[in-house]
């Protein structure tokens, strides 16, 4: 094994024992000194691979990204119909779906919206073009509910919908603030995506 | 000034001290230590005061949800006429209301949302009763809106249009995931109330 390799296959140590703190225990533990002994390589030498954690996270939240990818990959199985109302349907399955997967992977999908980057600079455009991906999943039934729109503004509006249902997701499932029992919070989730349906088809 | 007046004072002190630390720095910048040399005290005396920092964090997140509440009264001037529109009005004009406050006071509005208490307990009673106090602000239109929903039902509702407000305005201001400019953010929140508010009356 050359030393490219070795690099190559210690970067994948990295990022497998990153991935466990995260979804085992957590962000806020994840500390370079654990990760170097879970590895069995010296502090210093992840960041020969790594220029710090940040870079880290966010193959660890790619991950996580594409993990919910395969899911609602899954979930899509289209209702048949081009009306409104299957349009509707099909959006009130994507939001039940990241309910699921929030309630499924909760720590690591936490992980996507906690981690910060050091001196507030932008995520680098690999995981942006992750993020755009998963928006065109909001995107087809919304250009099926509202035809009208443009392609900025449908962009933008599935950006929204995801915002608001992952509101009523993070809110109800936060056990401190605002959390409801599982049934209870579907039915919301759904309402909600429902009521946002119906109000843009008429509007 | 005897030793319950004193207690007070400093009792008093203290969440002003908590406050402008929350307001100025945020949350996680909050410690005993700074506390107490900020109202020169010994580090223990604030233990005779507040159990743990969690009680003096509460009263500070009292006293933002109190402001709150004086900016959507505020807002609260009715649209005047009963129908389904005007419902619609006020609950967007409550939706923009949040997004000013959020702008306004970042660091205190987090807070509220960043804090947990120790042992995963839930808030004391006192702190619950001023968010159902809140909610009603909700509430009294949706009842316009939706005059079939039995009490519970609308305020299970009032707390779902929350979370989706809240998800629009915290992703929305975040400026490391889906951060929007000033206007087209208020522009996606009244859009997304609107949406759930016609679909709401139409439902």
């Amino acid at each position: 094994m050359n030393a490219k390799e070795r690099r190559q296959q210690l970067r994948i140590a990295l990022i497998d024992a990153a991935e466990r703190v995260i979804s085992e225990r957590g962000l806020v533990h994840l500390k370079a000194r654990d990760l170097a002994e879970a590895v069995g390589c010296a502090l210093g030498t992840i960041y020969n691979v790594f220029p710090d954690l940040d870079g880290l996270v966010l193959e660890v939240n790619l991950r996580t990204l594409i993990l919910f990818e395969a899911t609602i990959a899954a979930a899509q199985e289209r209702a048949g119909g081009d009306g409104p109302e299957e349009a509707i349907t099909d959006l009130t399955r994507l939001a039940v779906a990241y309910l699921a997967f929030a309630k499924a992977h909760p720590l690591r999908w936490r992980a996507l919206f906690q981690h910060r980057l050091a001196n507030e600079a932008a995520p680098p455009d690999w995981y942006l073009k992750e993020q755009v991906r998963l928006f065109r999943y909001i995107e087809e039934p919304l250009s099926r509910l509202c035809p009208y729109l443009h392609a900025h503004d449908r962009h933008l509006l599935a950006r929204t919908i995801f915002s608001a249902t992952h509101g009523v997701v993070s809110l109800g499932l936060d056990e401190k603030l605002l959390s409801l029992p599982p049934a209870t919070l579907q039915g919301q989730v759904e309402r909600v995506v429902q009521a946002m349906g119906r109000g843009l088809a008429g509007g």
